[in-house]
């Protein structure tokens, strides 16, 4: 099984630590995105939408998109849980979860992809030819991202992991956003958020959190 | 069960004709956005995120993001299957549901929201504040979107249905984004692309469709 992965980017650590909880190994091939490794002939006959991560399983299914990647290990490996153990569980989660990529992930990329010189014709991520990046775009995230580490801290105040009382997929996305959010979009935690600042530390500090 | 709901946006749409499908019965809450009643106090009281759909359950749980309320459906009512019946279906159909929610869905949102009057301060919707539109995003939505059609069209012409040869929660989200974005961002499905023609035909004649 092979996994089409960047070290820097949001989505392929979301995948790799989730592989890491279930204790799942395989072949790190390493894509370099700023390199445009991904959009090579390459890397495009491997998957025509040239995103990471993207798994090769020993068969040549290919499956792309992180959160199916999860699906697929969640489903063949179900200990530990990570996606809920019952209907509402697994809705509150998944809840969550979207809750944390587009009001936070996505936040995060938009200023990320529209600041960095090195994709200033490459504003979206993937095939989809030249897009040019839009300032705009980068400083309505910002607010919207320091918004969305507000609303991550009141809900860490009522509850102990980002979709209740449980670790779960939900906390590897809002780690891998407010990560990548800290580095590639420049906007640390803000001081004062003491609840995500708590969490950060505990989940941080999980062997996964490494992979 | 209480489904706070609008008739014209697509996330709606969405659990709408998914609970068709399943034959799931709820009373029905019209939210109008245009409005802004997603964003009154009493709609806030309800989903301090403002958001549509919103499912109550009878014991008072609440779930939003249309995705999440399908996966309780799904685990409540398995039959007819909608998601995958087996680790790899499962993984192919969430793959391919979010190619087209993030390659479709957001570039049509991004049209409508960054050039429709009504919405000049309203660029995202939700409980998000005033939010500026970005004229250029709907400009690089419109582009985004005519490719993202192309690209189904393609799909298409290899599979019966925008996830393999299944229908599944993926075609729903096909045809939302496709309906949302022939009326709202005033695109429809381009001459020539006989396959997503086809398969349009299709997918609309389903009593679903009308939910």
């Amino acid at each position: 099984m092979k996994l089409y992965d960047n070290q820097h980017a949001p989505n392929p650590r979301r995948a790799r630590i989730f592989m890491a909880e279930k204790g799942i190994s395989y072949d790190n091939i390493q894509v370099d995105i700023v390199a445009a490794e991904n959009l090579s002939v390459d890397f495009l006959g491997v998957n025509p939408r040239g995103v990471l991560p993207t798994l090769v399983l020993d068969d040549g299914t290919i499956l792309d998109e992180s959160t199916a990647i999860c699906r697929y290990f969640e489903e063949i490996k179900p200990e530990p849980v990570l996606m809920g153990t019952d209907p509402i569980s697994k809705a509150k989660i998944e809840s969550r979860q979207r809750h944390i990529e587009f009001d936070g992930l996505l936040r995060a990329q938009e200023v990320f992809r529209n600041s960095y010189r090195g994709f200033a014709k490459r504003g979206l991520g993937g095939n989809v030819g030249e897009v040019a990046a839009i300032p705009e775009l980068a400083e309505r995230g910002k607010l919207l991202l320091v918004q969305f580490y507000r609303d991550l801290n009141n809900y860490l105040a009522r509850f102990e992991y980002a979709a209740g009382e449980l670790f779960s997929i939900a906390d590897i996305t809002a780690l891998c956003t407010i990560d990548f959010g800290s580095t590639a979009a420049r906007l640390p935690i803000p001081d004062g958020l003491k609840d995500l600042k708590r969490w950060h530390s505990l989940v941080k500090a999980r062997p996964s959190a490494k992979a």
